[in-house]
């Protein structure tokens, strides 16, 4: 294709020495010209934020032997902004994530720098997709990075809906187990959460966040039952949060002002 | 009321010290037993970031020589989790979140550190209220302090609909200026953005994130545009970002799995 090659920004939030982010750079290679851009180190649930008070910082990281692409002291969305607005030379074609070691499904969304990388894509017109392994231990991203190419090949003919991000999670599973892509939604899972006090070595107390997800849902339309069934869930992100049904429920309240 | 008194968790992304939660916990302690739990420092445009790689430390807070509450070295999400599950003896019956000096309308809400606060809340069962006062530079709280008052003991009788919170946002107008309450969508203004290149004393490039907002909504039903006009706006906000629009769209891509 040429100078009609696209152009494939790829991020993540497991920082750019990431097993995943690796395998997402070698899929895109085959599709168009690809740009690294991410952090520094690991940025995991850190949610959609930006880095406002401090420098952002850029440099040039290395991967065997070749320069892979660039490192910034920020968070995964800092990283497409730098990215879009500072570092390339022209507007992306296509944003893409991950590959995320561990799933973004359910509540997880809101938490994760993965989606939030897409989001920022998705917010400067560019399609973005956000891809992860769902698996903690399982670091085989060869499936799932096959399966980015084959989807980031489509939207980059068909584009994606408007103001619409596609959040993608892939089973940790051998290839002839995986039964197929469904279109999904987000689940209600959330955490059962706790914190462990411990006391360090100047004497002085410290907590860890600990805990295990909840699965609150049961129908296989929904982001992360449809993984545990053993299928690659795609569901579509958007950013209006408003709560329409309880819009209409608190017009009744009358609230007015304080006397 | 006696031991019938509501508990009250207040924080915000302005920090402990800030002058907006203080006007939220003089106005929050008419109405109940308030526990301040809230970051040491700033923590803006943190989005819905969570601490899962440091350990957290909490330590208390004088403030006019009285024990004001307690500081946490992480974020605003992080300091009700670790409120609720740590720090206080029983689940609170409101958390409020701000008052925060600053606009969180239209996109700004998924970035913003006061809106994740109330979001932490809502997902542990809890009615929960995020405050802005939406002005940078004006640091007058009086008038937003006394309705948040007035809107606490509202939702403490009524709660709140199931699984959304309050977003709100106060025009910083003098009172006689407010023209009343409108409850109102999340606006789709965004920010034209760009970052400022600047030369550090080492000869080391580094960046600062500047732009303005784009005001992109002229319906009066929508937060920011309420605002401009006068009034208070009270955005209910949930967190299935599903587009279910899109969704139906998808399903006709039958996308399948690579060969």
């Amino acid at each position: 294709m040429g100078d009609q090659k696209p152009l494939i920004l790829v991020t993540n939030d497991d920082g750019v020495y990431a097993p995943g982010i690796y395998a997402l750079f070698k899929a895109m290679s085959e599709l168009g010209d690809v740009r690294v851009v991410a952090p520094e180190s690991e940025r995991s649930a850190v949610g959609h934020a930006l880095t406002m008070s401090d420098p952002l910082r850029v440099w040039e990281v290395d991967r065997y032997g070749d320069i892979f692409g660039h490192a910034v002291n920020g968070t995964p969305a800092d990283c497409v902004k730098l990215a879009v607005k500072a570092i390339l030379q022209k507007k992306p074609d296509l944003v893409v994530s991950g590959i995320n070691q561990g799933p973004n499904t359910a509540i997880n969304v809101i938490y994760s720098g993965t989606v939030s990388a897409a989001t920022e894509g998705t917010l400067m017109g560019i399609p973005s997709i956000a891809f992860s392994l769902a698996s903690f231990s399982k670091s085989d991203f060869d499936f799932a990075a096959r399966f980015a190419r084959h989807l980031a090949y489509r939207v980059l003919q068909d584009g994606v809906p408007q103001g619409t991000l596609l959040n993608v999670n892939i089973p940790a599973l051998p290839e002839d187990q995986i039964l197929g892509v469904k279109i999904t939604r987000q689940g209600q899972g959330r955490y059962e959460e706790y914190f462990e006090k411990r006391v360090d070595p100047m004497n002085r107390n410290y907590f860890w966040l600990a805990g295990k997800k909840l699965q609150l849902d049961n129908d296989s339309d929904v982001d992360d039952v449809a993984v545990m069934e053993g299928y690659i869930a795609i569901t579509p992100i958007q950013f209006d949060l408003t709560d329409y049904k309880a819009l209409k429920n608190l017009q009744k309240w009358e609230i007015g002002l304080p006397r």
